[in-house]
């Protein structure tokens, strides 16, 4: 499938650091709100995440989210809305895109909790939405 | 309609100044993400919008909503998420909270633009979800 074109008035916010809130559809069709680390790489927006919790069950049962990230030095005009659907959910094993991503925003590995198992979520935009 | 308890571990988040990320439904049943300026008064959270922009038509259709808010001071590891439903939205015409908001984040007065109807939107919290 293909993905939407980047805007290039806002790529930088997709390269940045800013943690972004990601819309999902629970149970009963209603929103819920999260914010998520996210990387992007080659088109595609990925995240980590655990199988255990919520999210991933909402994202089996309906793959649309939408993910809005503010510019962290204009936080009150300028963001970018990006509408996508969740292409595949795979396993991280060996965390090591748990710790990829968790040193791009802290600099170090992400620690180890008892019992997890991370997934990779991988996006693939359908819209942006620029403002400011 | 009753709202849900605040937590108060976590009631700071709603006095601060943070943007918020706000979940809504689409036409098609798809979440979108957009970040929000609130206010917490008397246990709803007050938002500014315009008539014109489909977060408004998406309101009126579904008004189910979802709010994350990040700790700035601790953005990795403590937000809330505030579940809730549009309890009203009234006219702003004289602008009284469109300033009002404004003021709070940012100590001036919102600027008009020509033409634009603000509206106050009204949440009744039906659930608060606290992490960290």
């Amino acid at each position: 499938m293909t993905a939407a074109p980047v805007p290039g008035s806002h790529a930088d916010l997709l390269e940045g650091k800013e943690v972004a809130h990601m819309a999902t559809i629970g149970p009963a069709g209603e929103p819920h709100s999260q914010p998520v680390w996210y990387l992007w790489d080659n088109g595609r927006l990925l995240l980590t995440h655990t199988k255990a919790r919520q999210k991933y069950r909402n994202l089996q049962r309906d793959p649309r989210v939408s993910l809005s990230i503010l510019d962290p030095n204009n936080p009150y005009n300028r963001y970018l809305e990006i509408r996508g659907e969740v292409e595949d959910m795979t396993d991280d094993p060996d965390r090591a895109f748990a710790n990829r991503i968790a040193r791009h925003y802290t600099g170090k590995d992400m620690p180890p909790r008892p019992g997890e198992e991370r997934i990779v979520i991988r996006i693939r935009p359908t819209r942006f939405l620029t403002y400011g």
